[in-house]
């Protein structure tokens, strides 16, 4: 049976938000929120352009996906994300209940998992999805601007 | 010799700002920023009002802040809030870069000591500051809380 609605299907969405961050100078990484295979969210680093360190695409998904709801539980939601949530993002899925959490690319240094950031009991994560297209985006972003300095 | 300016007094500016969530049935937690003996950011945690949980009080005072500043590092900035931070927000405070963190109260439950939140290497942060104010102020909201349900 073909699944046109698969975690693939909804990375490559997050991964065309980390390519929108790439082409505005922002460290490249995107989200979305899907409920019901319905994007409800969509948002990628705006960290340099809003001078905020908490404008992380989680973060800005986070609070569209609430809007749209109309509630602050993300119940039922799935957030995909091409890099593995920081201990700020992962704190913030906490409070929001989450169901599922996929992410693309391990961050092994500031991600949540080595620094052990406790996630909701009701979410599950899991990661590896389009891992490679994720850090290689990542890679070229940060190549490029040694380059430029 | 008089310090007019000490770590009470701008920790009573957070506690009135606890109290405006108070009075708007939001969590009553406050906080301020400052800088050279100047505030620069004030906020309570809106929660309820936003519908978004990531609207602590102290993710919006670093947002304002950086705001304030023109730039997104809070280096040489004291964050005075009435209650321990939680994991998003000392990793918001983490990203920020800030000099100091000043807490009321601890959260042995959900806050980021006993949660083992990394914090930056440059800041310094430790509590106590008021603490009982800050959670009677919270004690007395659960009471309500709990009364009106």
């Amino acid at each position: 049976m073909i699944k046109p609605y698969d975690d693939t299907y909804f990375m490559k969405r997050a991964l065309q938000e980390a390519e929108a961050a790439y082409k505005n100078g922002e460290m490249p990484i995107g989200a979305v929120i899907v409920i019901n295979n319905q994007i409800i969210a969509r948002s990628h680093n705006l960290t340099e352009t809003l001078n905020d360190v908490t404008a992380h695409a989680e973060m800005q998904a986070i609070t569209a996906a609430a809007n749209y709801l109309g509630g602050k539980y993300l119940i039922d939601c799935t957030l995909y994300v091409t890099i593995e949530p920081c201990q700020m993002c992962a704190g913030a899925l906490y409070w929001s209940q989450i169901s599922r959490i996929v992410y693309g690319a391990r961050d092994e240094q500031r991600g949540c998992i080595n620094l052990s950031t406790k996630l909701h009991p009701k979410t599950k994560m899991f990661g590896g999805v389009m891992a490679e297209d994720a850090s290689q985006l990542l890679k070229r972003f940060f190549i490029e601007k040694r380059n430029l300095n």
